[in-house]
């Protein structure tokens, strides 16, 4: 069980162009790991792993378990070896990912945050499946589901990437989240404030694995594709 | 020993504003394969690791094999495990890579590739090692020697990474050369002809290491660097 590694399965750029097949199962995803994030074949819905549990938040807002056999496009997974960075109260978004960058010095590494406390006007989302012939991420982000909580308990799990792999992964920090009580979560888009404790990993590893097996993804000319762009506007 | 994957130390991009400390040493790089391709601290010389053996190519144009203290700012290694794929005779470097990918399909997927036979009009070039405070690549890569044989026999061991890992690894390919004789290589700058066998390895995993416990990694804005251009031109 190596704590130094972060997993990646598929690129945040093959998204771009709805290469959305499943080409890794949550069972061997959490060889990899018992924390973590990720999506389903189609955009199926906003995953997080939290001792080794996968919880799938889906379009309708539901939050449930999935099996063995769920199969994922793009998801990270990692062991869990936290260490507590600090503790913030009524913290807005921006202090939030800004402290931390600020105290860690992590600008360049990989990294994992995890807070868990009080967050305040909360607001998810989560994408509707899609079916093949998939339709591309920009298509796709248009049938997302909107879902806000006023004061929610939870656990948000994010990773952190250094700007250079943009595109491979999502520059910056990509937050999601579930409450304790696991009836509400999904890709953590916005808080108002969290209050609560704080606590960073890093990675100085990229386990960085593509799908070289699957057609379309060997086939697919990513030239023609606007990566950053319409990542950006997806994943904001 | 996994095959199926591809250990890179650094990125391509931190060679850019001369972040140029070996922060792995040769030994540790050789605990993750026995082929390999890289660069020494301050980029003194080229590397090709073959059958385990690392021989560096310094800009005298001599060859020698490195400890396993010599320290690498940016490297690549594997376990070998190459399938046949073609025979060339007289194909140009244009046609050899071309060639490659078209019968390989990986544009995709990162793989090596090895070539042993008879190279015409080769020609490597070797960098000359700086010092600390390290210039840009810009600037070493003015430094550099360049040496021609007419026609030799040896090894290619290339490394093709996708374009949208450019900047992250060399997009496209990377190729480094020895000859069988151990006189004469370094990076690969160019051939006319080459006859002989061609094999390839895929990889489903990057294994993308990073120095982060270095001080001036860490501390580095990589957003003032102009990363593609400066890579480009310095290793085309």
């Amino acid at each position: 069980m190596d704590t130094t590694k972060l997993f990646q399965h598929g690129t945040l750029a093959l998204l771009v162009p709805g290469l959305l097949t499943g080409t890794l199962t949550m069972k061997e995803l959490l060889q990899h790991g018992d924390t973590g994030i990720g999506t389903g074949e189609g955009l199926d819905g906003e995953l997080i792993i939290l001792d080794g549990q996968p919880y799938q938040i889906n379009s309708r807002g539901e939050v449930k378990v999935v099996g063995d056999d769920f199969t994922l496009p793009f998801a990270n997974s990692h062991f869990a070896d936290y260490q507590p960075l600090m503790t913030v109260e009524n913290a807005s978004k921006t202090a939030f990912n800004q402290q931390i960058l600020a105290l860690s010095k992590l600008d360049n590494a990989f990294f994992s945050v995890k807070a868990t406390g009080t967050f305040t006007n909360v607001k998810t989302r989560a994408v509707a499946k899609s079916s093949q012939p998939y339709q591309s991420l920009a298509e796709t982000a248009k049938n997302q589901s909107v879902f806000t909580r006023d004061s929610v308990q939870g656990t948000l799990i994010g990773y952190y990437s250094p700007q250079l792999f943009d595109g491979i992964a999502v520059g910056g920090f990509h937050h999601h989240f579930l409450t304790d009580d696991r009836s509400f979560g999904g890709h953590l888009l916005d808080f108002e404030t969290v209050t609560g404790e704080v606590s960073v990993q890093p990675f100085s590893t990229l386990e960085q694995h593509l799908p070289i097996d699957d057609p379309d993804y060997r086939a697919h000319d990513f030239a023609e594709d606007n990566i950053k762009e319409d990542v950006h506007q997806a994943e904001g």
